[in-house]
């Protein structure tokens, strides 16, 4: 470890510093021009993209909603044994398991390779075609309910190792003052020979002549090679690597048809603990019983940093309501890492009949993608308009605008969402139920303001006891339209 | 209080966390346009709403140099007894109370109702059509000279209950971080039946094809009812209320007439505490004399932050020139909500004749409201050239955008004005006077950049003792022009 | 000191502030438009202003590359006893010294003068034409190889006391969120009748009509006074100097041709600590030997603010390898006012044949000036072409986007360069070498990403030993290209 301690501890300070003074920054939609949300839609994805053993779906960021929330969205579905190849963003992302489970590997510039193979034969041998241990950076398990945070820039890989799709979720902040560029999401591929994921979507979107020009050449460059080696002369890149051309022009993977997730031959092999304290202890056996640190200190502080936490579970649920449904929200404040990437998210489910309380996000753009079932959502702008009032159903995407007012209702079984929130402390405000602006509000102001007698006023505060879930008790309340 | 303490926590730590890691960003006007500010105005407000109990006036957002400097204003005039409906804005803003006295209701999410009436009949009873108890958020006073942050989607209302009009200047900070819609300024209403503010006024600006459109369909939408709950089902809001549907059709305010500003039925009542010491003990009777703490530690730190400073009190200064005038700013150091809002201000006073002298805002832009009189003003931009030369008189706006050169003289008994500013901790640096740059400057540096004798030098640098305001004692020297 | 303490306490406390709490926050380049990076090119200043004592040469700020890097660069050349008239502007700067000595005053608002000569005659005297003591801020030198930190609206001055010319590289960030106009450059001059430094420059650009006009109007108007004092009465400088009327117009500076770089007539006097330890012994002389402090408290923490760091001196490397070159970084931690103003920079040499390994940029883009020889660049996009691939030579500017790919090799004896990067914590993260990405995947991940052998996996991984430099030992693998 002492090898490369010093630039080691130089980029770790960096990274910490990074966390420690990050802002709220973030880019309004277009200085000037406006956000035209006199209607919202719950949409599909209308992109998709096949590969060997997986397929990418997106949502045209092109899209109204999108460009005024500043988001765009894809899904992944990985295939078992599939492996997403390496790659970053010129954004922050935020990624939602809702199924599967499998490993990430998210690689920290800097950071020492933790995860290392025993040295069975004394010195360690790294030269070429020398021993076949391997070392790598740490690498991190997930399954279904986990939100990961992957920062602008930063690389990771995935993989399947489960018997089920895994299905992913990533939100992409586009207009994250991390992002130095334009407000297009970019993926840099280290491998493979990937297709621009959306590139097709935004042909039938609102394109400047520009964008159109530049979708073009990218197309009729008829490039077979798209992975960041690519642009680079091949003699290069041996000489950066210190292998011979033949190797190198492998890296740019020419002739790879399989797209950008690839179908792993065998099984992976890598360095990994057990997953569970049982498995550690046979495979540690006689050997003393407790895992060896790893660490050099750097390690505990940023190199090693939690991105990811399960909100899946019931057991985690911050709002809970046994007849109506819960809430399990996760922000800076018991995951860190968003505190630099300046996002949260709220997993919700409601169970039949039952309502999330009208409210609006004070300080946030919210962008729900319904996992399971349907609800009816009802929308509301400044001027008291309906921007939205329909059916949000699985694997649709809606997007909620800052201070916009919106309420749902369960219309089947069980409608479970996901939603994606642009600040890393979003803040909801209720307008009904025990926390909400309404019960904040002396009871004569309310007479006054809605010409109510004092009477209704407080049945207007004190009726509803419950503070963002409600089932629905008394029938003769509900909507016929 | 403990009912809903998690909840609360949560909240208030959320609340607390963007105080403290709050950011300076704040968006450019237009990336790749520019700010043609060859030419500055003094503007009044070009738009006018009349409500029940008050008016409305509005500067057109769309002016050239409200634009730049990413601003909108909004004069209130309240009627005594005049209630301005709670609403909410997509914008933080910063409200000087220009006249007058009253009260404001601020609802932060999730905070308690630590205003309440005491229990008379044991148990607290708030079921339908329970006992008259009321209990709501804070109430907060305010008073002629007072400065009050409202950060963005916090809903307020206010009540006047004096005798003469309340006169409230509001600025919003359209182009603040916090704002993640477009830069059009949105207030969303709870209650009643408001015009929108900015509607007309922007009729007569730039609008670009899509705001007109919008603009039309708003009012042409001919929908007579424009509050939060107009766009939502009645019976949506029954059952999210627990009320029956006639009672919520009353939140949606149809053929209500009275405006943004109605007039209160007889007094207003809600739980207060007094005004006065005196009062105080008056009311607390034989019960011991000290008020008792309503706390439950969460109150103290986010719930019951401190929204206001009054800076009109003259013994309040910072700085104080017995012939001149007086200074007097809020910044984030003696209000650290604005930390969050990221504005300050400052409020002057000039005797007649008197000067602020020349300076730039070296981090700011500063929007000048005239409060009492008149004053000649100039302002130099970066090409020497003078982009105002006139008059600024009561109840005008003068935009000073960041790093541009201004001077003020007074031209009548007494100029008084309160200068907002796009930064929590503005920064002025003086041209002349003892806290100079040209006093910062080795006299040699000054002579052969102005190519003037060393002697001439030193009467630049050491002539003028004060440092921000100066009377004008000898004659000899005012202009003739 | 005791005379403006408290005015200095509230200016040096709000200026603390600034430091302490400002974010990442940073435009992007234009909302909803594209940075078309399909082709960048290195490039050389387009527009020359001659001075009496110097040259200013810019490059057009409207090149694409800049507007989407949100940056202008200006090259300076001060000739010996050259003086650069004190100037502010509307972004932050980082200047990198190429060649040459002198001193630079950096005035702080409100800061004390703490450079003052000794009372030899009792109390200090300086009313008009009183005694000729003077007092001043710091002045602080600087020598080949330094960065120098500007923040935004914060007026300096330069002076050349060597030999040669001083030839001065400065990087406006005009996207930072600390500039609140628009995104043009504007330097504002107190003294002499400068030139539009990117005047000229921009007619050949993309104009907005808006912006032409402007143009047009600033030469057109044939005004031939640009300082800050044209725009301003004659008879209002008078009075706030408290002078006459005649020495107030020579601050218009109406006759003076010698543009910004004027000529000092005989030598530079100003109040100056010797540069060395012996220079220092001897001009103390009997006085007791050590430097009294100057100190009231508050230069030791804002107003004495260290804004330079040398990063020229092969003994302040980071990264050094002795057959390939060194790299020199300066960061907000080793220069903390780098965190306010949110700009780092990196100062590399590479010897003959020598290999910057290829990176890409985390989080910032990286504006490399060319300061001697030259090297052959690739740089690659998201979808693996190269959008330059050439020589960069010697005075030529080449922009690198965020999380482009990018390499360098030497092509001349000796490579040097300064970057400048828009992040006061720039990352780089490697793609080959010993702390690169791909040695952070694991051997079986690369073999089926690239589908090569284990053993070609382990090659790619472990045969480059260095972390960013390497030395092309082995011709074999050169470019034949």
């Amino acid at each position: 470890m002492a090898r490369s301690s010093s630039s080691l501890l130089c980029l770790s300070l960096c990274l910490f510093a990074l966390l420690s003074h990050t802002s709220q920054g973030r880019q309004q939609w277009q200085q000037g021009n406006e956000c035209q949300l006199d209607r919202i839609n719950a949409i599909e994805p209308d992109n998709r993209v096949q590969s060997e053993a997986g397929t990418i779906e997106t949502w045209n960021p092109s899209h109204q909603q999108f460009q005024c929330a500043g988001v765009a969205i894809v899904r992944r579905t990985i295939e078992p044994n599939g492996l997403l190849l390496p790659s970053y963003s010129n954004t922050p992302q935020l990624i939602y398991i809702v199924q599967g489970r499998g490993h990430t590997g998210i690689m920290f510039p800097g950071c020492p390779e933790t995860f290392e193979e025993s040295q069975q034969s004394g010195q360690q041998q790294f030269q070429e075609g020398g021993s076949s241990q391997d070392q790598h950076q740490k690498v991190r398990t997930f399954r279904e309910g986990d939100i990961i945070a992957i920062p602008a820039g930063v690389a990771h890989w995935c993989h399947n190792d489960g018997n089920e799709p895994v299905i992913a979720v990533t939100v992409h902040d586009t207009s994250s003052h991390l992002n130095q560029l334009d407000n297009n999401p970019r993926n840099f591929y280290l491998a493979g020979n990937p297709q621009d994921e959306f590139q097709e979507s935004q042909q039938g979107g609102r394109l400047s002549r520009g964008q159109d020009e530049r979708r073009k050449r990218r197309q009729g460059g008829s490039t077979s090679c798209n992975n960041l080696f690519c642009g680079l002369d091949s003699s290069f890149i041996a000489e950066a690597f210190n292998i011979d051309e033949s190797l190198a022009r492998k890296l740019q993977g020419e002739n790879d048809n399989r797209g950008s997730i690839v179908r792993v031959e065998g099984q992976l092999e890598f360095v990994q603990p057990p997953r569970r304290i049982q498995e550690e202890r046979q495979q540690q056996g006689g050997r003393g019983g407790r895992f060896q640190p790893l660490a050099n200190g750097l390690e505990e502080t940023f190199c090693s940093m939690r991105l990811k936490e399960n909100i899946g579970d019931p057991s985690r649920a911050d709002i809970f309501t046994p007849e109506a449904g819960r809430i399990t929200t996760v922000n800076s404040h018991n995951l860190p890492v968003l505190r630099w990437i300046q996002l949260s998210a709220e997993r919700g489910v409601l169970y039949n009949e039952a309502m999330r309380l009208p409210h609006w996000n004070l300080n946030a753009n919210s962008i729900i993608y319904a996992i399971r079932g349907q609800a009816r959502v009802q929308i509301v702008n400044e001027n008291g308009n309906s921007v939205f009032d329909g059916e949000l159903r699985e694997g649709q995407v809606l997007t909620v605008p800052q201070n916009f007012a919106v309420v749902k209702r369960c219309e089947s079984d069980r409608f479970e969402w996901v939603s994606f929130k642009t600040n890393d402390n979003a803040m909801v405000n209720s307008i009904a139920g025990r926390t909400s602006a309404i019960r904040a509000i002396p009871a004569d102001v309310l007479a006054n303001a809605w010409r109510v007698s004092p009477e209704e006023a407080r049945r207007l505060k004190f009726n509803r006891q419950e503070t963002h879930l409600a089932s629905s008790r008394s029938q003769s309340f509900r909507a016929v339209a």
